[in-house]
């Protein structure tokens, strides 16, 4: 099995939390999945806290600091500030998965757009009140599905 | 009641059938939860065939046709051919509530494939071999929200 | 006295709305300040409905017809739809007023941010569930002084 | 309570003094809050000093030296010179909070323009000789807005 | 059976020719496979003088005339010139079908190159001196396949 | 004989396998075709492998360790991840080689597009599912021609 | 000798009172300085107000209409309202004159900063109350010396 | 009193002469007045040696190297070279003190081009057979005016 | 034998003079060379004049007058003002023959520099002064050259 | 006597051996004259070579090697492999002397083709079976002209 890792010479602007999280998840050879367990939130939002996404909580760096066996301390000085967010995918994305999600924007949006107006009348989903979560399906001929939710507030 | 509509001064490279079909839907008074229940598609693809981004069906195109009150015949020319997608959201997308899809993609976009790839092994999520919806929640305080779901292939 | 006019020549993007509204104010000799009072709105929400930049509530689209003496039914029309915000500036902006706005959040945005996540927490402020005024002040020497007032939901 | 920080990483470019203020302020544990008080100055000027944007005087060096206990010659050396600006924000930005500032000028840039211009004539509201300040509002539903005020000579 | 068919509303700067030959292509419902087959070109070069980026000789001009019934003078005053390529995608493109060819030059460019240099020493593949072809292949799964054939000279 | 070879200053965004692999390709003097052969890939494949653009598999890894006599360790660690693709090549490109491939996706984009379409239907060709090769053959009169073919699944 | 026109084709998005200008200034055959002299402003200026740069004072457009033969009412619908700057110049200017500038610009705007950040303090020059004006010069030699001088409150 | 300053954090691709020359300026605590004194060039152009942007002839290098007490040596073998001249400024500038004459190339460029040619015939002001100035003017009302004189032979 | 010629549809920045030019020229059928004849320049700058990259003398406009058949006073009006240069080629240039000049500056841009300082010193070659020609050379095995001189003031 | 160096400072993605030959070229005091007789090319390759923009053969390196002291086993490991071309010139180029090409060929780049395919049919001219030469011509004024020639194959 595979874990998803961060290479740092590609992303030099991700922050310094970045390298340390992600460089103890390596050596502890832990997935998203049993991070995201340990702390109890879902595994993107595990995983946004590793890419500088989303603020962790005081809870959140306890354990972590548990988990990775990485200083209190040191996690708390990376992870203490508010994220500063946008700096780990340049748009528009190279990377070809996630350039689907790009493109599914692109092709999509106006259409998002018009069904969520007529449906909510004027007004935006926000992107801050906002939970998103990804699942796996199977199907009947074994083909595998990847089902993506994002819930946003109105 | 408000229902979306298309102002084709600020979309002037949308293929000739959204012009055709966004008139015939204002003066029908139409929204894109009746249009779909009538072609028996989700609202998103409904909508996504307006805006030149998904390919009708001569099914399609009949119902259309007859729901709309457009002649079969304009309908079949302009919608007859393959869908030449992209062209209706110029990226980086200005408006607020496509902006808001873009910058899910932005700030989440290497948790997604982090999480996607420890799920599935090494691949994308197909945008192609995909369908999507839109719905709507009210929780216990009477917040509404947004709910978009992506399902693709792997 | 100068009322703001729109030359269409060199806003194409505009809705047809645009073109009908200020027209209309350019005959009538009105300044937003009128408008604003007679639909009850500030004025910078008032020129942002010229602008297509808010949606027209029925009562704006009566009460506008009314003042601007317009028939009712095209308003409607043109009016009646979601708005397509984020057409009318080209980014970075080229006019000199609106470039001031434009320096401000690019040499400012991370002072408001780290004193807003000081003050608020993580999170941002709305666009949207939101207001802004344009006040007059004139000082002692006999200074102007524009003040532009940003109200957001945090 | 947290405080806002700055992980160099991600900001190569700001100027030395930010790196030197940004670790000061994190080793006291001090707000920008109670830095803008001690130096007399509001707290978005504050942090602009601290982000490489306004010009120190020497009463606020002698007053940052004794707040942050930094050698009054390494603060000299560093925030004696004239701010280059402009560079602590890379346009569009990215940061969420930072984009919805963005947002608005996108959005109500010539709505702006056009009160402004019908308030005080030709001209533009200045940039330089400005002041802005952030203020914290909180209202019967217990709902907190943020409020921004950008006050620039005409 | 659908055809490929231009809508000039979406391709504003493509030659006078592309409107004039894909109006008889569909007026005539003829694939690009029967028309290369009577100008006895294969189809992608076929296309190509469709979409105004392959010359067309003095031949092709008279073989097309007959097929498509369009009055030989047209013809030969909208395709005698000498074509004014790369006018008809805009890049990055935005048709996902095309922007999956360009993602394979983003992926595999640096190995193409790799390949190639070891295998002909320093040089180029000519995009000039080049054929193309489309073939489709079905595998013992009932999969189709697509394979694009380009050939260069060194 | 000349190898290809990395010069690391030209690409520090490539992933730490790219010098490592490089580095041993380059002592080892191996071609591309003895580690294609070694590891029992096509030439394109192994080279996008040394760019991080393909995923080793653990046979992969085995093979070339022995080969290039790096340490599995090493290797595993650094080519053990998922690729993070897209970073090798800056777009539009820039060597002359890679940009001819861009060009013909320029200008036959559209080409390409009308005859897939119109041999398989709407849809596209995967550029995951997919694989590609580079041949060389020689004419008649002695000279050389690279021959690219690309098969997606449709 | 020859006048300065202006040819529409090329400039889209001027404003209207620009084609009405030009137009009647190549049929009157007048340069910028008898048009400058005649409402009594530099020639600069005088050519700012046909480019749509700079607002025409009531007396301009009196003194505008009797010297071109321009009705009064025409040239005050066109020119009565505030001036939308910067759409006459694409930046980066291609045209090689106006590139000269820019490239003035690219060169020597540090040096211009530290000269006048040292002469005047933090702050800068104003390019709204500023004023411009061109002379000519010929030297000894019998070579021609175009002189600009800007001329802006600090 | 400031002096202007060379934070080479912020400018990492200035030649190494650069941050030689700024450094030992900043010691000397020397104006650029000065230095252009000793050098017997005018501020503009001394400031533009020390940026990268003017040849220094050997008298300069001589001459800079006696008032900045560095070794002749280092300042030979860094100024030697020819210029590689438009690194300094980033393109649209982000400084407002520069974004400042970029806006007046944007706003004048066409005008000037007008008055030039009317005045001259076709060609250009050359940036290269050009020199420059900066001066201070104090009108009655004590206000402070900068005046940038340009020089260019036609 | 081809003509070059031109589709507006495909330039419709171009000056009007040039939709002028170019049609007598094909119903002339008239290549360049029997045009710079006529006109007695060189090809590339008649072709120039065509393209509204050069100035039309009085005598050009006379002689382009009688050889295409177009009345003197449309020439005039057309050709009589200063050319609005740098239109005709969007950059980077799409049409491949151009890009590949555009590599040759990409490729060879700073050894040309190097080669020209050392003979020339510092300064640099006129785009203005400057004049340029195409020729033709067919070697030995019957290939054909083509040669482009560029010759301009130091 | 002035000499091309490098400033490495300003050419971070230049390969490591444009900064060895660049740095012997310095210690030795050659110019691209010396280098090109020494090593039998003409100076633009010569130059093109210490840009990493040409390959060099066996013999150019075995002739750099004793020219410029250089051990041979350095430059043949970094001269060894192939060109990763078109990394020394940024587009569009901010270098004077550079843009001034880049200039040319966006104002006579239509020119150019139309001239070529006159004479030469359609196609494009090579910029690898290419090769460009620099020469000084001195007029009877004593004015220098640089003659820069283009050679490609058709």
């Amino acid at each position: 099995m595979s874990f998803a890792t961060l290479d740092t010479s590609q992303h030099p602007n991700l922050p310094a939390s970045s390298a340390t999280l992600f460089s103890a998840k390596a050596s502890k050879k832990l997935t998203f999945e049993q991070i995201a367990t340990h702390i109890n939130r879902n595994e993107v939002a595990a995983a946004a806290i590793f890419y500088g996404q989303a603020k962790a909580s005081p809870e959140d760096i306890v354990k972590l600091s548990e988990l990775l066996e990485v200083p209190h301390a040191l996690l708390e000085e990376q992870l203490g500030g508010f994220p500063d967010r946008g700096r780990s995918v340049e748009m528009p994305p190279k990377e070809p998965l996630i350039y689907r999600l790009y493109e599914i924007v692109q092709n999509y949006g106006y259409a998002y757009k018009a069904v969520l107006n007529e449906k909510f009348g004027d007004g935006i989903m926000s992107a801050i009140s906002f939970s998103t979560k990804v699942e796996k399906e199977t199907d009947a001929d074994g083909n595998n599905w990847a089902v993506i939710t994002l819930r946003g507030k109105w």
